[in-house]
């Protein structure tokens, strides 16, 4: 597998970066994640308006434009012989001395990483996932935008292998206020009576790319979808509870804590935005 | 500059980590920053006890122990002749894959950073230097420990960015529910009438060893000294404030956005602890 370095590619045992760089150091970096679906990649321009915007809200300069990140992606697709990928990238405020926190860095630190997409088990998928309502908090916004995906992700980290430990696939996180956010990694939907609910993105949490192609489909199918402050008792009248991001497409919740969500079968609406969202990937990467 | 990476000491510029170690994908690890002088490492025990806590609150696994750690420092600062001297202990959670937040990691990466101690400017110190109640808020317990030192640190490099742009030296964070809790970099104290006064830590900071040691110092010289919350309008009444660190040791904050705190000079008790911290540092690393 070949790993874009800052302009090269080099083999995934020459992929370093700098003990001196401020990812390393500080966390002090963003990142997307996203997909290649036959060849074709998956809103690449999403992605990159988000990774722009997460940039802009830290401050990070001298991220290349779009035109070249995409064709950088491009590359390493190609390089990598890939078809169905994963992809990482990860832009980091360049290099700094232990100590500087606000020091100037010099030109960021780029790292492309695309490697065989690595599907999630059907059997899971048919079944649905258990999730855990976490001890962790969400990260206040006044402590830093939930909007910018940084690599200072340590709470989550956390989080996650909290849910693990538990027996659970995902961590759910409250605000202080005791709303629902999203998951370490996934946003979160619910369905109360047919109407399709999530928390507001941006505010509570990350706006996913995957959550909005869903609120989309929802809308052009004419379900009722609201983005909406969501209590965490709301978890105990949802009929159906399901997870979005970019690796798990639309993901069925069967299990809060062991209690069983609905009937404790993924239910109809999640199914059919599964299926509709699986298919608008398709249409728009592979007939791309 | 030689650096430690992983038991080998390696040039700077060969100083790197790989782009899938948990440090740079997730800020997923923890530090320590450590002062020699005179060729001592200044309460070396202190700094590996509370690296161990923070692994130890991270379950972070595989953390060298004590022994181990401080013949590595003693030898890195041996090897780059440094007789004062700033250094850095970096532990990461390993390596992983993108996307595997909870996954198992293999040994933990160390990496170790020592060069010559720059101090501060004698006029700044002499002078004392401005502070800022920072937008960003304190990350809460309930999202992270504050007591782990971690290199998820993004909220703090973007607080103490805004200082900068204000013209000050270090921000000041509040908590959500408006106490002074610490500086990005530093322990916070104030002096009002007489006595000493600081957040609690572990609680809403990081308990450091330079505020430790001059708690002692206080105690030792009869001074009145306590650990108590403190709302932000403390500072209003404080006659004098100061901040701690390593490398700062006691140092005085004579503005606070602007305004003069106290007679707008380093004051009496604030002198006299960074002079008694000075003697103590010396003693025990140069005669030790």
């Amino acid at each position: 597998v070949w790993v874009h370095v800052n302009g090269r590619l080099v083999e995934e045992t020459e992929a370093t970066v700098s003990v001196f760089g401020r990812g390393f150091l500080y966390g002090d970096g963003i990142f997307e994640s996203l997909r290649a679906i036959g060849g074709g990649i998956f809103r690449l321009d999403r992605h990159l308006d988000r990774l722009r915007r997460s940039a802009a809200r830290i401050a990070l300069e001298g991220l290349p434009d779009g035109g070249r990140l995409g064709a950088a992606i491009r590359d390493l697709i190609a390089r990598n012989r890939l078809v169905d990928a994963r992809i990482r990238i990860t832009v980091t405020r360049g290099s700094g001395r232990p100590g500087d926190y606000a020091g100037a860095a010099g030109d960021p630190t780029l790292v492309i990483y695309a490697a065989p997409f690595q599907p999630l088990d059907p059997a899971v998928r048919e079944r649905g996932v258990a999730v855990t309502l976490s001890s962790v908090r969400q990260v206040p916004a006044d402590v830093l935008d939930p909007a910018v995906k940084s690599i200072s992700r340590l709470s989550a980290v956390l989080a996650r292998r909290e849910a693990v430990a538990r027996g659970a696939f995902e961590a759910i996180l409250l605000d202080a206020g005791g709303h629902l956010t999203e998951g370490t990694v996934s946003n979160l939907f619910l369905v109360d009576a047919g109407r399709i609910r999530t928390p507001p993105a941006p505010g509570v949490g990350l706006p996913g790319v995957t959550r909005e192609a869903v609120l989309e489909i929802a809308a052009g199918a004419g379900l009722q979808a609201s983005e909406e402050p969501l209590p965490v008792s709301a978890l105990d009248s949802a009929g159906e509870l399901f997870l979005t991001n970019t690796s798990w497409e639309v993901l069925p919740v069967t299990r809060v804590d062991g209690r069983p969500v609905g009937a404790g079968v993924p239910g109809p609406v999640t199914l059919r935005l599964a299926r509709d969202f699986r298919d608008l990937m398709r249409r728009e990467c592979v007939h791309a």
